[in-house]
């Protein structure tokens, strides 16, 4: 987020000529300023037969002369039809509310805590949840309201449907897994699909199993790396939003592999979370379109 | 360049509401269907007290109905005008011709002409000039001519009025100096503003004077890097294209570090000859805009 | 660190036959388990007309037959002299006492934080000095005294006089410079010569004078750095210990390029630091050897 | 390789008190000047129940007074048995033989010839294989000798038999699978175990089965990456030697991702290349210990 307020359009349809002219001129026709603008139009795939194209475009609030809820209708009326577009506006005013969760493992946490303290990460974090207490200091410190659900595995049913109350209880628009070291059942994954952003390591090649940092070890890998995504029902396998790697050598026991998988991922949760804030993300099956 | 036949728009104009409805309605209105399409505005400053707008438009060549050359008629005389556009409209068929500048390293030429030759750069070399026979013959086997123009101080203007010459002869777009070891005089950088590319090493910090490998090596860095840019006639100072970096440590020799900075070097250049190739980079006074 | 008890012998000396033999004979003498080794030979120069030799080996203290002190006794005598050695050797039981001295910007305290409280820094922070009082809260939560040192124009040698009188009352090994936004004397500079690290920016090429980000900006670099260095008089010209950079583009502004470049610093210098507490940073001139 | 002719030890044997210096003693003694020295050690595993040490060390050969036959001999009766060592001694003025295998893929071809002919790969290239007749072109200007080994499946035996026959024939030191679009034989990745370097694709998540890239995209992954490794009967499974990636988008098309691949393969491979010509490469069961 960059200074003045803004309206951000994010929207799909399916792919044909005259798309980009028809929005833009109903933004035009409203003196709308445009501060950035993205579009990509995706192959024809068996549920798209003619490509579908995504767009992200920011207006400059100050520049129209109707309030957001006019603006919505509007162009709900007069463009999305005709398009058959999926779409939405957020207003940058209205701070996303991102919920964290975690377990005891703190590198992600007190990196996003430090950005927000810092009011570089624009949102508001209406709680921190945890299946341990370990994490209640730090959060409390930082004002943050900081629930322990604990996830035996008798009580999962119970514990899950208390964070997704929890969730829209404090109106929650996204979920971190901040290293959250629970699975979540499949219906919370689909209830809330492209609103739950997950960080896990990665390798090449990859490894399955337990203790994948061994096993990268005992294979000589040089390079370890971490991937965001957003969470579906398949474990580890949905879209990814960003990923990045850091170089390791011989000398790097699991251990100090693990330390260096640790930087790596808190960097790029932050990346990925930034992009969802921003809404540069948008989902098109197992791939996303992210516009940076 | 990415299989069917396409029209690239580039344009610059002054930021006004507008604008992109403007363009793309001009395509809309000729049923063309746009495969790319990039937008960006530079904030104000003291040539453009509006900020300017910066756009990439790549279209169907098969869904327009008119030939290119009314193509650009009608652009010219229906959108240009009204937004004080610069702009251009080129055609993918038509491969840019670029003219390459030597002296006795070969490792950028090895690696353009193995680009080329894997029709992977999709472009016409009509020349290789250089300063040095040494190079002619893996350019000759390329069947590519090879011009020998020598540089020696007292006619230096004469060899540079010579390069011009075969430039326009060849009707060179582009002219690329893969590690060309001579200072092109201003006149020529100014005739061939933004079509003359350039690569250099660089570091962190800059080192300034003779054997700046030396200086570096001297300094301890951990990284070495190089520079794509624009030649301008202030010496290494033009638009910046594109820039990457190798990690070294302390047991890299100078001369180990001038390897690693030829294969930076290779990388960045084929990168920064792609993008401008492509019609990818713009330029706004020292900044470039390079829609990846 | 990792794991069991270990000695580690940093050292240097002039560069001859034998030193490699001779050191290894006395820890092989003594039964020493070595765990890591590192040697470099610096080429010869001025002042060292048959270069400098240098290395760093770890050996398992619970090997060793003899307290640490007769260690070093023993070293002092049977070999140090022969070879005019210049040499240490720490205890990893023995944590590194940091000083860390910060100004408003958190980014750097906050990592560096976090890696102490999951004891992946295992070092001691025997208080944090600032020139502000901003920073207080976190880093008394933490349970680290917080001593507010403020730096006016005219008690500037008070200020640093009391900062070193707090280095030397707490113990201090290395004092680390988080975004601390003073610039230290250069008496202090040289009589904690090698122990007082500093992170700050870089780019290719630099920029000197105000504002960096914006010159960079204005330049269209495509690459921002950090670098985290040993602080001398020469300003930002120390024996560089670490470097890395991100990659930006032209919708970056400046405030997300600093933004960007905050990341990167904080990276650089907990690698830094790290290598710097872990006794892997040797210094030879304005190079450095890192034996990571 | 640096400059004067050196001698390099690689060996490794099981892990004890007293090898570094019973091992540089012996050089000591000799006189002999240490230009780069590397020790590692690996822990204790089931085959290595004290663990395993692995050592490389560069000796000026002038610096020995006696002839390398010699060495040898000596090495052999005075260090090696009471350590159970398996070692080597290599000399930098006998250029290792290296055998190119190729498909029709030329990127990394050209770019190991131009290595080669700038003299910055200091090898002898007595010959390149191939499977088609494609790249005779290039390789014979370079004056290196072509063979076609056709491939087809049904006699796969005498192909490959032929090819172990060339290499043995032209006192091959390593062969080089230059995109060598073939699987080689069980038999022969056993009879030249650590011989054989291989360069492949690397995802992170990997993608097992046919179209890699297209997978990758589909999964919109954001890194692609190569991975060197020395060949064994199990496929893409052996010690790996090198890995780097490079960052994609979703504006890339699988062709261009395949295009990018091939930029990172080839800097992969010559890296990995030049590690194993230096005698940097150890391996270690799955493990590679690389000596950079």
């Amino acid at each position: 987020m960059k200074g003045e307020r803004r309206y951000t359009l994010t929207a799909s349809c399916p792919d044909q000529v005259g798309i980009v002219a028809r929005v833009a001129q109903f933004i035009a026709g409203l003196g709308g300023w445009i501060l950035e603008t993205n579009f990509h139009a995706e192959p024809p795939d068996e549920q798209n037969p003619s490509g579908r194209f995504f767009m992200r475009i920011e207006v400059r609030a100050d520049s129209l002369p109707l309030p957001l809820v006019e603006l919505r209708r509007r162009f709900a009326e007069e463009v999305a039809p005709a398009l058959a577009m999926q779409w939405r506006i957020t207003d940058s005013a209205v701070k996303k509310r991102v919920v964290i969760l975690v377990s005891k493992q703190e590198h992600c946490l007190y990196d996003l805590l430090a950005r927000w303290h810092a009011g570089e990460l624009d949102v508001e974090i209406p709680c921190v949840i945890s299946n341990h207490e370990t994490l209640r200091g730090i959060v409390e410190w930082h004002g943050i309201p900081f629930v322990h659900v604990p996830v035996s595995p008798e009580r999962k049913a119970i514990a899950f449907a208390e964070i997704a109350r929890l969730f829209e209880e404090v109106k929650g628009d996204v979920m971190v897994l901040a290293r959250y070291m629970q699975i979540l059942p499949p219906d919370l994954c689909d209830a809330y699909a492209g609103q739950i952003i997950n960080i896990h390591h990665s390798f090449l090649p990859s490894f399955v199993g337990a203790r994948p940092y061994h096993q990268a070890w005992a294979r000589g890998v040089k390079l370890i790396g971490a991937t965001c995504h957003y969470v579906t029902a398949e474990l580890d396998q949905g879209p990814i939003i960003e990923q990045d790697v850091i170089r390791i050598d011989h000398t790097d026991t699991p251990e100090e592999m693990i330390r260096s998988g640790k930087d790596i991922e808190k960097a790029v949760l932050a990346r990925g979370l930034r992009y969802h804030i921003e809404d540069r993300v948008l989902v098109h099956g197992h791939r996303t379109i992210v516009f940076r």
